[in-house]
Formats: C-alpha cells, structure tokens, sequence
C-alpha cells in the first residue's frame, strides 16, 4: 500500500480540527477504511497501534522509549524493534513487548541498538515506519498467531537482522516485568526459534513464556547469537542460564533489497509456534495483510451505518478497539488442557463487563459464550474466576467478582453453549470462599467481614467499592441460581444484594444532598465525619476505588428503586444527579462536573435519570460526550480505553441505548447516526433509524420498537436480539417522552 | 559390573532371614558398598530402587505395572520402561515418571509395549533389568541431571528404542497426574529432544514441564514419530496440540550390540537439558557409574562404624534414603531467577523436619543452608515457605507450617549464610497471613480462628494437629525472633506457644489417664464426649491427622514441662507414656502398643521418657524398634520413608541420640555401632564409642561427653558440632544413670 495514495484524502473534520488520519473510502475494502490505529495512543488512552486481527494472540507492533509505556508504542524516544505481544488501552504496569526484532545496519550495538523514527504510519492491518539510524525501512502486518515483517534495507555489507529474546516492556517502579530465562537456537541460514520467559508486570502475574519461529525468505551470509552483553558470531544456540539471549542474521544488501520474515508464536513450545507460522503461506506482504483485513471486516461489515464520516471514524476504530481482547489463546494453554475455549488479557472485566462484553453478546453472541467458557475453565482449573488476567495467570482484582456479572448477562440474554451450573458454581466460590493472601489476585477480599457483618469493613482497603459491587455481584448470582431453579439460593443472594445499604450513612450531607456509602468500622461505628470525604477517592487502598463517595453512591444498578428512595425521592435523585453534572470538582479535563467521563465506576450514571423519567436529561449528557469528548484525533479517547471499555461506550450510545449489565435491559440515550443496520449472528437484521437527527436534535421525540410505539425509555434484549426496528425520531428541545412510562426494572421487580 | 560376582557375597543375616541382597565389602568402593537401593521398595516403604546421586534431579529408573506406584517400581507387572523423574519413599497420589524410554525388538505396540522383566538387580549406581518380551537387556546409572542407559538387544532387523513423553505415573482414584502436553524433534540420527508437560499429582500442583535431549552412540538406520495413537515413521517432530507424543530410533542389530544412550533432562528447556547431558562426556557406562559411586561415597564415608555388617547395611542404606531428597534444582526454576539455591520436592516438611533436616545439619551444615535459603527464596516468590512441595509447586500441607522449625533449628545451630531476618518475614506470613483457599496448599489453615480464639476450631479439618503443630511453630517464631533482638514478637509468640493448652479438655478420660486435645468449637464449647475418641484418628478432615488424640496429646516438644504438669505430674506422664507403649490398640505390624512405629507425629515420642528421667525406658522402647522394626530386607522399612524420614529416625538413635528439632538439644537414646566417627564439614570429628555394646546391653550406664562425665540424659548442638566425643558405657539393666540429672529444656528455661 502506498501511503502517500492514503493520505490524498485527508479532510478538515466537522470540529475544524485537523484529524490525525482519515482514509478514502476508497483505499481499503469494507468498513476496515474507517479505522484508525492511532486513534486513543496518546493522551490517556494507550491505545495499541501496532499489527492485530481481531482477538490476536500476535500484536505486532514497536517497543518505542524506555520500553514503559502500556502498548509499548509511545509518542517519543527511540524504537527500538518490532515485538510480538502487547495489550492494547491498559493502565498500571507494563505487560508483554516478547521477541523483539529489529532490521539494523554496521555493528550490532547490543548496548542500545535503538533507533529515531521517521514515517511512522498505520492503516488496518498495516504498521510501517523508517528507521533513520539505518536507513532501514519496516512493514509489518499480521493474523492471529503469525507476524509478517517486511524489512528494507539500505546497500551496506554489514545489514542484520536481530532477535531479541531477552527484551520486554517494563515500568520501572511497579508492577515491573523481570525476566526469568530466555534461549535461542538459529536452525539454519533463515530460520531460527527460542523463547523468552518473564514474571510480573502488571497484574503480578507468575512466568510466562513466549516460544517463537522465525523464517526469512533470504539466506544469512553468516550468522551469530548473544548471552548477556557478549556476542557470538558464528554460534548457533545460547541455552538458557537466566540470563538475556539473542540471534542475529547477516546480509550484503544492495540498495532498497527486502528482506521478509514471517514469526509464529506459541505460548507452549517452539514446535507450536511453528506450526502456528504456518497460518502463513505466502511471502506476499500485500496477501497476508489483506486476509488480515478481512479478517477485521467480519467485524466491522457486521454494523452499516448513515451519517457523518467523521463519527464513521470514531465508531468503527471504537469497533475495532473493542474487539483487540481478550486474546484468544485457544490451543495455546501451558496449564492445563481441557478441550474449552481459552481467553486470556482479560484487563480486567471490572473495565469491560460493563459495555464491552454486552457488545459482544449483541454482535458477536457465540464469540461471547466462548468467553464466558474460558471464564468456567479457569475457575476449574485455576480456582477462581478473572476479574482481570494476563500471561496466564489471574490478577488485579479491582473491585468486586465482575465474572458473576457476565454470567448473569449471558443466562438473562440466552446464550448458549454455557455450563451454567458449573457457572454458578465459580459464582458462588467468588461468593463463599476468601481468598486468602490472594485478594489483589482473584476472589473477593474482605470476604469474612462481608459474609459476617453484611459489608467490608474499613480495616480491608476498597471497603465502599467492595460492598457496593458485591451487592451487584450478589443480584447476579441472585439471578442465576433463580433461572437454574435453585430458590434458596437466588433468596439468600437476593437478600446480599442490599448489602451496599449497610454502608449508607444517613448523617452525612455534601453539597445539599444527603446520605451517602462512608466507611464504617467492624465494630459498626462510620468513622466521623472529618475523617473522609464524599468529594475524593482512587487508589488500591481508598474506601472507593478510582471513584469517590459522590459517584459510588449513585452505583446501585440492580436497584435503582431503592437508592432513589435512600436520596430522597425522584425529585431529590434527579437534584442529586444534576449535582453531580455540574458541580466542578477535579480537572475538568477528565470530568464532566463530578463526572469522570473517563472512568468506569461512572459509566452507567448519565443513564440513571431514566430511572426517573428524566431521559431527556440522559440524552443531553450522553450526546455531549459523544461530540466533545471522543474524537479522532491521537489522544481522541477521554481516558484509558481500558481494552475497549471507553470505545464500548461510545459504540452503544451512538447506537442510541446502552446496556446495564447483568440485566436484560437497554436504556435510551441519543443515537448518533441517521441510519444503523446491524447484521446478527443469527442472519437477522436490526436496523435503527433515526429521523430528524442533528447535533442540535439530541432529545428523543419518540421511538417505535419493531413498528409499535415505546412510550417508556427502555427495553430487553429479547426485543432485538431476533432482529427487529427500532425507530427514533429526534427534536431539539426535550419533549416530555417517555416521562409517564413505565419506568426500568429494579430488584423488587425482577425476582 | 558383573552381578554374579556380587552376589557370591551374600551371608544369612543375625535374624536368621536371609537378606535381599547384602554385598561383599569389596566389590564398591568405601561405604557404598553397603547401600542396598531394594531396601524399602515393598511393604509401606515406596523407596525408588533406580539411580540417583545425593539430591540428584535425574532420578532414573523403572516405571512398572499399572504405573501407579509412587517410586515407579513395583513388584509386580511388567516394565514400560525407564523414566528420568521419580521421588523416593512417598504415599498419596503419584508424581513425576516423565520421559520413558525403552529398548525393543520387533513391530512397536504403542497400546502396549511393557514387558516381563527377568534379572532385576541394583546397586548403588546402577540397575539392571532383562526385558523377556524382547530379549533385550538393560543397566542403567546417572549423574545428578543426566542418566546414562546401556542397552543389549539380540539379532534383529527390528531393534527399537522409543522415547515415550506421553507417559506419567498416574493414581487413577485420586491426586491425578495428567498430560497437559508433549512434544518431540529427532534432531539427527542419534539425537532427539522434546518434552512432557503434566500437571497434579500428589501435591495437586500446576503444571511442570520436564524437557530432555538425548544422543546414542550408534546412528539409527531410521527414525519415526507418533502422536496420539498414530505412527508416523520418517515423521521427525511432532508439535504440541496436548496430545501424546514419542519418538524411535530404529536399528537392524546382531545379537549381543550394545547401544548406548545418554539423556539430559531440565525443567527450563531443551536445550537447558542439553547442556545438562555435558555431565557425561564418556561412553563408557562404568565411567559415569563410578562417578555416580564416587559422589556417594562423599556422603556416606562422612560416617565410619564399626559393628554388625547387618547394621551397618542398615545403617548406610538409611542414609542413602535420605539424601535422595529434596532435589536439588539449582539453576533449573522455570518460575524466578535470584541467584539463590533451589530445591523441589519437600515431600513434605512435615516429615522431615524432625531428624532428616537435623541430619542435614550435622553432617552436611552447606547443604541444609542451602535448604533454607531456598525455602525463603520460595516465600520472596511464591509468597508461602512450603510445607511440601513438588514439580516446582507448594502443596500440600499436612500439618503446621512447618518450615518454621528449620529456620529455628538453623538459627539456633548456627547455620551460616541464610539471610534470618527474611526467614522471620516468611515465618510471620506463614502465622499472620491466611492462605484463604488454599490451606491445603501452604500456609495455615484455619488461621482466622487460630489467631482470634487461640485455637483452631472444630470449624476447620485437621483442627487438633493445627493447633498443636502451631503452637509448636510459634515457638520456632519465637526463638528466631528473640535471638534477631524482636522482643516484642518474641514475647508476642511465645504467648502463642502455649495456645496447645485451650484444646486440653481437662474431663476427658481414656485407659485410665485423664485430660486429652479434644474438638473445641468457635463458641468454646468441647464436643461431647460420645462424639470422638482419643484412641482413633487420621485423614484430611479428622481433627487428628495421620494420628490420634492419646499420640497427639503427647506432642509438645517445646515445653514439656507444661505438658507434664497437664498429665498430671512426673509419675502420671510416665504411666501415660507405659499405657502408650503396651496398650495394644490398631495393627500391631505397625505399632507397639498404641505408638505407631511408622508414622511421624510419634517420632519424638519414645525419647519423651528422657523428660521424666526415665532414659531407660527410651533406651528399652528405642532398641526394640531398631532392631525389630528396620530390616535389610525388600519390606524393611517400618511404614512409608517419607523422604527419608523413617532412614534418619534410624540413623540418630543408631548413634545413640535424637534431636528434638527446632531447639539445640539432642536427647540420648541406646547406640547400636560400638564405634562412630563423624567426619564433619568444618574437618573436624566427633567419634562416637560404645563400651559393652550388645543386643542384649542396651541400656545405658555412663556417658562422657568431651572426656567429662555427663550426668544428664541430653546435649546441645554445640556440644559436638566442633568436632568431640561420646563415650557410652552399656549394661543389661537399667542402672539409674542419669535419673536425677538436669532435665532436657522447656518454654520456660529457653525463653
């Protein structure tokens, strides 16, 4: 592909601000021409732009300055390779950044062979960048267990190319990566295998080890390896001893002469990850990133839509974002087997099983019935369930067991293929069974205090957090112990589910509200009222994690109908709720009033004012979101895109609903689009129309549900999940729909 | 070595039955000669009968029957052949048997190629075994991580051998070893390499990975693969997709062709292993045999003895036993790098904490800080010290956190180079930190109760022993923590050592002796009487494990003053320990009385009378079991070696004293050998002279310690750790030595 074809069709975007990157519709097939890899990289977003099918164990893509940053992309310093796993809109640690290669000239400078960039550009399926230290010039593209690395090299008699087994990324003051072994065997003149093995990074995983092969379409004038900081020419293999490992090969290149490599990689062994190579056939860069791009199309063709191309960009590369993980490591499991799917990078699900994974169920159901298998299989073998997992290994636990969210949303959405039983079972562990020193690993911490005093006391850090999502985390155990018949169980859970209102205290009032989650003692006493504030919070040892009292207390999503009574009534929530709208506290960067539009805790708060017919509130807060605060530019995700969580988000709402997880139900917001045509998986089509929509018609008028007028602001799953209309007609000014409806379900409705 | 020659050495033994195998003197060199590796392999004794230097990783020997012994041999059943990993004198579920190889004749039968063994002989060094199936023949030996195989085949066209890495020993009823995966790479003619990948087993471990290469001396005319149940002959690899997978070499021989084989195995990778198989640079199988001699001998020639050759066969046997294990492997962690040693299989500490440990130290002083130093390095980086542990995972814990004790027994015996003050973190984890679900992988079970009530309740399994046991290890706390200058911990656990006494039920009367360890439950109350029993016990789930409360209710090794008072003074105690010993309850093969010969919560039983002042009641009770109970015969083994626990038992009071671990003091008992030299580390000697020495002189008149009369019935450490003397004079009767002199310490003279 030539980049400079790409580029001819740059355009000023609708906001007058000068995109990053915006494609012809011409140049790649499908919805694919839509996608932008460097959308969300900067900013907060950490946002992987390298190589990726979708869900692809290979995430091919450079390892640039100190090697720190999450995707191993950053915006400065030197690149020093191309390495092949990553993780893609991370926070924390740094994780991956495995079998690091690398296209250089003269001698291998082991010390720092890194070099400036120039040319950096990406489209779907496609990473290129030039390398000015060299004059090397690099394209990778790649499938789901296989690398493509298209290298060009100046005319010089010293052109290498190297295999770095003992590179990874790693910030250096938490959560650090450490290598633990490494080897490399060259096999012949173009085709060399090893592994990297490292422990740590972010979620404090144990070792983890990528094997890989690699196969060059020239021969090697010579050959060498490294162990430490010695080189070896001319020796094959470095065993491991602990210590970092390379290869290289040697050429004589003629100016502009190319060099391919294709790279499988296989957390097993470096047999697999050469039958994986074989994903392969061809040394045609153009076919493979093609198939790579089909690959993406099966996704991205699944929605059409109407309307600006510029909000085009923004939800296709949200499409696109979303389906980056989990990594699909089916067959690729060095712990057990077991004949089940097998997901990994989970990170973590209290991120996505908010709006990411009920994406998948909309679109791409069987994809999340497999997810929700790894998720039981892991609980089989591993003891618990994620709420987060990398490198094969369980950890962080953020707040609560947000598996148990997902398993509930998947039995109230009908899929299939599920053990629920041996699902209700992994629920119940996360429910019963304290894990001990592992409560930043899996499970549920403070287990003993909340099974005995009915919430997390203050002596355990996250307290309000813990006991707000363990009464959500409750309902959904709640709700599938009473689909699989088993009463006493959903009662007893049913019952836990008003746990949160065991940390409500009734004597605190914050900005003329009153009544909000504090931390309270084992003893029952709240701690007084000048040793906290309602106002701030985060961190892993806060009573609120990455929240505050203020946002947490508007956090009870399965019973809205009884928070709204503990604040006062509809009047007083619907006061509180504008409060917390437009109060300014914190940098108002990141935050809508109190609002962090870039974090989770709050993501289902602007839709709570349908909770009290006040959609038309819902509908203005979304949209201004949607217009100002997700762009296209580099840092154009508002935070940490969290795998896809921020882009989930975006995705529903344009859509004009948005899912409260754990529950059959959408609620209404404010579509984005004139027209979007959703192509399910079971080959029926839901299509969603929008009539009179602008960026100043934002209030929803009145909606038809499959051609019948809904006259409340909600409606199930079971609506659209077999295809169906949904049918929006939009005004600028509030019009009082919906406001006499009948109102979302809470907990006293669902039993 | 010809076994015919061997064998013209055999002699009746004093007992009258004639030995399995007793070697003249002169065939091995040094006390070699004595070992006898059938000792223990029958009965309860699960001993591994094949080759293995002091530590050794490579463990090489035969896999026989329906693979389900712990050892891998049994005594009936066919051979399947020969595998690199085993573990000695083990019970539960069994563990390791990776890498088989086996030489054959004719069609390979991948459904069932074992055959009818003929010949079976070893000694230490080497076993060897006719294969009646296929008229092949086989002696095997080994260094510590590469094994040495010498095959003779008979005139075939047909002539085989495999390397089978979908083999494990496998318990199929419970603590299930299975494949995760295998894979394997004929790299030429004579060499091949590959893997097996298996998870659980005893200890319900994750998965470890045992990886190999192997050369012969002879190119093979052709070569073939499989996988699954698929032959694939001139196939030369097979990747890893979890199924079973092997390889073969394949020869045309004439009858008599020896072909050798040498097999490197590592827990890091294959070429890790290759490196490993640079142990032996010989084809020359009585090289590498001699070698394997000659490192035993560095062990067993510390001791020198002079007595019975029955004893000392006995005797050198025992100590063989009990440095098979744990395995050493350093360099070989597949989880961390630090630099510091690395042992595995801790099968379980539980066990060998009591004299196989103190053994360590006294003989081999390195060696045992080398231990706990990988003990703490565990803690760093798996977060729990082991109190068992294999294929590099903890698990399972029988009783306390045993561990504990080493580091007190290290530190009060002045064990150099072990950093105290992480052992002390790690010994606070172990007493402060729940290990939640998986208490019976490490740490404490039933902590939360032992910590707030002073006991573990009947809430938990396995109560008793707890509390017990960790009343035990808090004085290990204790004792390290005052001598680090932590008096405020030390005060805080020595408290803590006395919690033994809130499970004492004062109204509890069993064979005439009043007040026992009985279930207690959260809310104080004992369990009724009629609802246990104090003559019974043992499992998992009993309050009692592997004993029972009339045994466990003698268990406080630290303060057995305190005890005593309980029993009701001095005179009651030794009624107690009388009733104990003749009351005849339970199997009698394994017991005498009540005391149960082959099991570990009794081990320091007998030597107990020494805190009474009747030391000639422990001589009486000692001796009977050492010449009754131990046996140079294939069941001579008084119950399961546990890793050599049963051997050190033996080996201590055959020398006439037995440690009480965790403190400095060794209690004297009644020696066997007229005459012991100790060649200690720091080249000094302590020499061990026994006066009037006979079966019937067992009881001791006078003892001299350092040329000075010693008055009481115990020493310290230091006594004899710089080199000295022990002069023991014997007579037929009691004759009131010692009776009136100092007794052995308790809390309240150590503190």
């Amino acid at each position: 592909m030539n980049f400079s074809i790409l580029r001819k069709g740059i355009m000023t975007c609708a906001l007058g601000c000068m995109p990053l990157f915006v494609v012809t519709a011409d140049v790649l097939p499908g919805n694919a021409r839509y996608v932008d890899p460097f959308i969300g990289v900067e900013g907060d977003g950490n946002v992987f732009p390298g190589v990726c099918v979708p869900f692809g164990m290979m995430k091919l893509g450079p390892d640039c300055g100190n090697k720190e940053s999450n995707s191993g992309w950053d915006t400065n310093g030197n690149i020093h390779g191309f390495s092949h796993t990553h993780v893609s809109g991370t926070g924390g640690g740094s994780k991956y950044g495995n079998v690091l290669m690398l296209p250089l000239t003269g001698e291998l400078q082991l010390k720092d062979y890194s070099s400036p960039r120039a040319n950096e550009e990406a489209v779907l399926g496609e990473y290129k960048v030039d390398l000015s230290r060299y004059g090397t010039k690099v394209r990778l593209t790649a499938l789901s267990k296989a690398g493509f690395h298209e290298y060009v090299f100046p005319e010089s008699k010293e052109s290498k190319v190297i295999f770095d087994l003992g590179s990874c990324l790693a910030l250096q003051w938490c959560e650090t990566q450490r290598l633990v072994g490494s080897e490399v065997r060259v096999l012949s003149d173009s085709s060399v295998e090893g592994y990297t093995r490292v422990k740590g990074g972010w979620n404090e995983g144990e070792a983890y080890t990528v094997y890989f092969y690699a196969e060059a379409d020239t021969p090697a004038d010579s050959i060498g390896t490294w162990k430490g900081t010695q080189l070896f020419p001319g020796v094959n293999a470095q065993f491991d001893s602990g210590e970092k490992t390379g290869a290289y090969f040697c050429y004589s290149t003629a100016e502009g002469q190319k060099i391919n490599l294709r790279v499988g990689i296989s957390y097993i062994s470096c047999g697999k990850a050469r039958e994986n190579l074989r994903q392969i056939t061809t040394w045609s860069f153009d076919e493979v990133r093609a198939q790579a791009v089909d690959e993406w199309n099966k996704i991205l063709n699944k929605v059409e839509l109407s309307g600006e191309e510029e909000d085009k960009v923004k939800f296709y590369t949200a499409l696109y974002h979303c389906y980056l993980q989990p990594t699909d490591k089916t067959g690729e499991n060095p712990k057990w087997t077991s004949g089940e799917p097998n997901f990994d990078d989970y990170y973590a699900i209290w991120d996505t099983f908010r709006a990411t994974h009920p994406l998948f169920t909309l679109l791409t159901p069987s994809v999340q019935a497999n997810i929700v298998r790894s998720l039981i299989d892991i609980y089989r073998n591993d003891g618990y369930m994620p709420d987060a997992r990398s490198g094969n290994d369980n950890g962080r636990v953020q707040g609560g067991s947000n598996c148990d969210i997902l398993i509930a949303d998947a039995i109230v959405k009908g899929l299939q293929g599920i053990d629920y039983e041996a699902g209700l079972q992994a629920m119940l562990k996360n429910a019963e069974v304290s894990p001990g020193d592992n409560e930043r690993k899996e499970g549920r911490g403070g287990l003993p205090d909340y099974n005995t005093l009915g919430y997390v006391s203050s002596a355990f850090e996250r307290c309000l957090t813990r006991t707000f999502e363990y009464s959500n985390c409750d309902f959904a155990i709640a709700t599938v112990a009473e689909r699989l018949g088993k009463q006493d169980v959903a009662e007893k859970y049913y019952r836990k589910a008003s746990n949160w209102q065991n940390t409500w205290n009734e004597k605190i009032t914050a900005l003329g509200h009153t009544g909000f989650a504090w931390p309270k003692e084992r003893n029952g006493n709240f701690w007084p009222e000048d040793r906290y504030t309602v106002l701030t919070g985060g961190g892993w040892e806060n009573p609120t994690y990455e929240t505050f009292s203020f946002e947490l207390s508007l956090y009870v999503p399965h019973d809205m109908k009884e928070l709204i009574k503990k604040c006062g009534g509809e009047e007083k929530f619907t006061a509180r709720l504008d409060t917390f709208f437009t109060h300014k506290e914190g940098d108002q960067r990141w935050r809508i009033g109190m609002f962090q539009v870039s974090n989770e805790p709050g993501f289902l708060t602007p839709v709570l004012y349908n909770y009290v017919n006040r959609q038309d509130k819902t509908a203005a807060i979304v949209r201004n979101i949607l217009e100002n605060r997700y762009k296209t530019t580099r840092d154009g995700i508002p935070g940490n895109d969290d795998s896809g969580s921020m882009s989930a988000w975006y995705i529903f709402h344009s859509l004009g609903f948005y899912p409260n997880a754990g529950q059959d139900v959408y609620l209404i917001s404010s579509p984005v689009f004139d027209k979007a045509t959703l192509h399910l998986e079971n080959g029926k089509t839901l299509t969603v129309t929008v009539k009179k929509n602008s960026d100043k018609n934002i209030y929803v008028h009145s909606v038809k549900l499959n051609g019948k007028s809904l006259d409340k602001n909600w409606f199930r799953h079971a609506d659209i999940s077999g295809g169906g209309t949904l049918e929006f007609v939009m005004g600028s000014k509030p019009s009082g729909w919906s406001s006499d409806g009948e109102l979302p379900p809470s907990m006293s409705d669902m039993r």
